[in-house]
C-alpha cells in the first residue's frame, strides 16, 4: 500500500503493509524537485520519483488525499499539476486509488478528525513502528496509506 | 510548433509551422476523455493523447495559456491535473514549453487584448487557411501556437 502525499516541490510518499492485526511501515521519504526548475522539468522528476518508488515497492494499491480548497485558487492549481502526474503514475503502473479527505485520515490514524499535524506524526510512528520519519510530507503519505489499510478491513 | 489547451474533459491541441512570413496550419483536435471515468484514467488518456500528437507531428516547441484564476479554487485544481500531464509528455519529448497569458494570445490574434472568443476562432482560420475548425478548444489551442510563432519572431 503506498500514500502519496504531493506537492510542487516536496512530494512524501509511504509504503506499509498488512502484517496480521497490525501495521508496518516499509519505507518512506520525499521526493523534492529544484523550486527553481520550469514547471514541466519539475513534473518530469516529481513523475519519475513516483514511478521509482512504485517499481522498487510494488504497491498493490495508491491512497492519495483529497484536496479542498475554499480559497487559494493559484496554490490549488500548482498542486493540481503535482497530483496529476503523481495519479498518472498509479493508474499507468494500473494501480487503483483511492482518495480521503484529510479528516478521515486523521481520524484513521489519532481518532479524532481535528487532531494536530504533530499528533498524526508520533502516532504514525507508533503505529507503524517507524523510529525515524523521513519528515512531515512523508509522514503525511504513511498518514493516507494506514487510512486505506484500516478503511478497507472495516470493508467501509 | 505545437499549441495545448488542455481541459479535464477535453484538451484542445493544433500543430502550426511557419511558412515564409506567414504561418500555416498543420493539424488540429480535440483529445476528449469519458467524463465518468476515475480521474487517474483520464489523465492516463490526456497523457496518452498528447504523446500521441507528439509522436505523430514532432513539434520543435510547445506553448500553453497561463491560468490565472482569482476565484473557483476546485476548477483550478482539476484543470491543474490536466495541465500537468500535458506539461509532463512535453518535458519526457524534451521540449521547451512557452506559456502565455489570455491576453497576450487575444491580442496575437486579434490585436486586441479584450477580443471576444468568436472574434479569435474567426481569426485562427483565417490566418491559418484552415478553413473547417475543430472545435472551440483546438481553436484555442492554435491561437497559442500562433502566439508563440509570433513572439518569437519578433524576438519579443
Amino acid at each position: 500500500m503506498l500514500g502519496i502525499d504531493p506537492g510542487s516541490v516536496r512530494t512524501g510518499w509511504g509504503v506499509v503493509e498488512r502484517d496480521g492485526q497490525r501495521q508496518r511501515g516499509i519505507a518512506a521519504g520525499v521526493i523534492r524537485v529544484k523550486e527553481t526548475a520550469p514547471l514541466a522539468e519539475r513534473l518530469e522528476a516529481i513523475h519519475r520519483g513516483v514511478c521509482a518508488v512504485l517499481a522498487e515497492h510494488k504497491p498493490d494499491a495508491v491512497a492519495i488525499e483529497e484536496v479542498f480548497f475554499a480559497r487559494f485558487a493559484q496554490a490549488a492549481l500548482v498542486l493540481g499539476h503535482a497530483r496529476g502526474v503523481a495519479l498518472l503514475a498509479a493508474a499507468q503502473a494500473g494501480l487503483s486509488v483511492s482518495t480521503y479527505p484529510p479528516s478521515v485520515v486523521k481520524r484513521a490514524v489519532v481518532g479524532s478528525g481535528r487532531a494536530e499535524k504533530t499528533q498524526v506524526a508520533l502516532l504514525v510512528g507508533t503505529l507503524l513502528g517507524m523510529r525515524e520519519l523521513p519528515g512531515v510530507d512523508a509522514t503525511d503519505a504513511l498518514a493516507i496509506a494506514i487510512t486505506h489499510l484500516n478503511v478497507s478491513r472495516l470493508g467501509v
